[in-house]
């Protein structure tokens, strides 16, 4: 019997001149795949090349996270762009990051839109296809990461990409399989040792409780955790310490 | 006996949104390499997919003209960037523009840096061969193209890229092989049968006389030519016919 | 009897950096109010400069013209900011202007939202309270310029300020006074004759003919006109000569 | 007899949307002026309304700290930018923090310069005037504070603006007055006493023993002092404490 695995990925190389954010270094010890900030909400050509660097030193996967044009909202404001334009803007900010990755030997193996480019591409089914074409343009055989059952998966696998689903340990989700937003009250799942036991049911039965109270499927391919707290390490931690404990192998994008 | 060649080469896609800059389909007829801005100083992900695709149907070489990250001024201004965030800003822009090239079957054949990035690393060793690297980096089969004589054509050999050395019809030289500067009188070639007359020279003698009046070499591999008038029009369609006229090749990069 | 009057306002200043845009000096001749981009979805320091200068020259009412932050959509793509960044946006963008114009002993005397903040604006009842505080706070005695009978000339009369009721004369209206958008069929009004007709009767009448056959009525207190061709110059010629024949007085904000 | 006196002033609000940077609120507590960024080298106009409102919370003198527009070098990087944009530059910025003040019956006392804008300034003449006539432009009731005896404070005198001369704690002097650049040996002054006596010296003798070892006259009108680290803050403490040992009132521009 083939062993259940997942892959535990991270949001990194959010600094931006000046300005430091997320603990990579910590946060690199625990994951399997890294998403790096291609620019446009966060990152910056030397950002790009260090955040390529720690985490090739650390053999995790490591994959783009194009954005909004909109360094100001972190990329976390929804913009109506065209899907022309959508699809342009992940050739350029892959291509920007693939470049730097490749002037240190080291090969991209995913993307993963960020913050409400994501969330919008989760539900739109036409900038989800134009993300999906845009990644496929760049290079066919990266892989395309997004919320688990979400209109971007399926856009990924139109375009006959190799796709990821991404669950959420500490968000709740609507019985459609979206997630709530974050400004609703029981949007996040606060309680470790709850957000654990879910991961865990998601990973080895595909079953998450919605916030309706009814179970829903899911596929969880990628858990995404974060490093920028050191609360939120020491989740990561323990999340990786329950998997490992219940024979879940941990293995990159 | 081989034929004497040179190329023609022009900056182009330096529209920006809604803001158009250029007749770049029109000199596109006239020139053999096509050097496209990469969304700092000019150009932005839609209007290098536009660029690319119109100088591919020319069937011109098609390289990148990176800047400095100053859009408002055009990348004319110089800033005292180190070498570490240059080789990264060249990896960034070239690799951008190569992605979007590619998801049109498009390779690049050359580098060319833009306005006042180019003239300082024409002059600053550092600067240049940071540059070079970059570039390098990117792909080490791509032409890297300066000023003639310039520390810039020097880094390229350095770190072993295959170079083009860059003149200017319009412009007078410094006895050094500098560009004079634009504020200084006498900077411009306004006539143009005077400024045809001394191109042909440099090809057909790599000579050219320096503003002081005593001749210095010049090696002239490749022509800059400009398509934002009517007028720089006309002066590319005469300065195409008196190559012709004298049995030089016109030759893509 | 007192005279009927409107005004003829149109968006200048839009040029950035070495792109040039519109021409500003040619319809300044023509109309009595101006609003000028603060730097965010088009012009820059530089440009407002001598935007104000060439409108303080030419007599007209001169005002501010805020938008989205997005250069490279021109604030023409709608972006999902917090009601408290809408009026911290509309504070720095219209005090950056006030101070400009000051330092030519020219007052403000408008504030009209640009593009898709315009557009958004119109309906959207929070935001169109976030612009009209942003609006006062600068200076109460600023006028708030918005589409007739929307929420934005509303929240400019809920907070106090003094308002005025912009219509277009080359657009159609849905029956509830909003305009149809420009990407459905019949969205512009391309017949000019018909046009002045409209805004003549808008002007007179205080009604318009909405694309769905009805009559509705509407408050014209300003029409904006455009300076970006020369076919758009002739119209406002046409326009300015329809409305002097009528006797109406044509006076800036 | 009058007491001798001085200012302490922190650079503060160069927090930029989701990065945060300083310890605003902590280095409020100590000083008696703050420099509030203004959105081209770091701040935004959320950031800015937060620091201009604990700032006047803490009853400090509120002062504009305009920069280069060079969000990713933050400000840093000298940029070859004409007199009549620095001017300009100067009025956009002073101008959009002096609204986002006003917004909170906040009246803006002074102007300094950020970084590279800060120390190009003070030694090129042509320069200083542009940001001194700028600052003037605004408000004539400004105080324009620069590097003591530099260029800058004499381009406030020039133009008729009262000035401030601000000297460094922790900063070693060429014999000309200047600072030794921060890439020099013995650049900083890291032993804390070694700082304080110096600075003591400044304010009640207005010497400092220069790099070279020679005695320098100095004015001292205001101390830089800086709140980015908790070592930094301490630092802050002992210098206040030491002035008000010495009897010296310290009080705000």
């Amino acid at each position: 019997m083939e062993k259940m695995k997942v892959d535990l990925n991270s949001d990194i190389g959010e600094s931006f001149g000046a300005w430091k954010m997320g603990m990579d270094e910590e946060v690199l010890h625990h994951v399997t795949s890294a998403n790096i900030a291609c620019g446009w909400h966060a990152g910056d050509p030397l950002v790009m090349l260090k955040t390529v660097k720690i985490a090739a030193q650390k053999g995790v996967s490591i994959g783009a996270h194009p954005g909004y044009p909109d360094l100001m909202g972190f990329g976390r404001r929804e913009m109506k762009i065209s899907h022309e334009e959508a699809k342009a803007y992940i050739l350029y900010q892959v291509g920007a990051l693939a470049a730097i990755a490749k002037s240190l030997n080291v090969t991209l193996s995913h993307v993963k839109a960020h913050g409400a480019l994501y969330n919008t591409a989760a539900k739109d089914e036409g900038l989800a296809l134009a993300i999906a074409e845009g990644v496929k343009a760049v290079d066919p055989s990266l892989v395309l990461v997004g919320l688990a059952n979400s209109q971007l998966v399926k856009a990924g696998e139109t375009v006959g990409l190799k796709v990821v689903h991404e669950v959420f340990a500490d968000r709740a989700y609507q019985p459609d399989g979206s997630l709530v937003a974050r400004s609703h009250t029981g949007a996040m799942i606060k309680d470790a040792d709850l957000a654990i036991k879910r991961v865990l049911r998601m990973v080895k039965e595909r079953k998450v409780e919605a916030i309706t109270g009814e179970d829903i499927t899911i596929q969880a391919d990628s858990i995404c955790v974060h490093g920028d707290s050191p609360q939120a390490l020491e989740f990561v931690k323990k999340i990786k310490k329950a998997l490992l404990e219940e024979q879940i192998l941990i293995q990159g994008i």
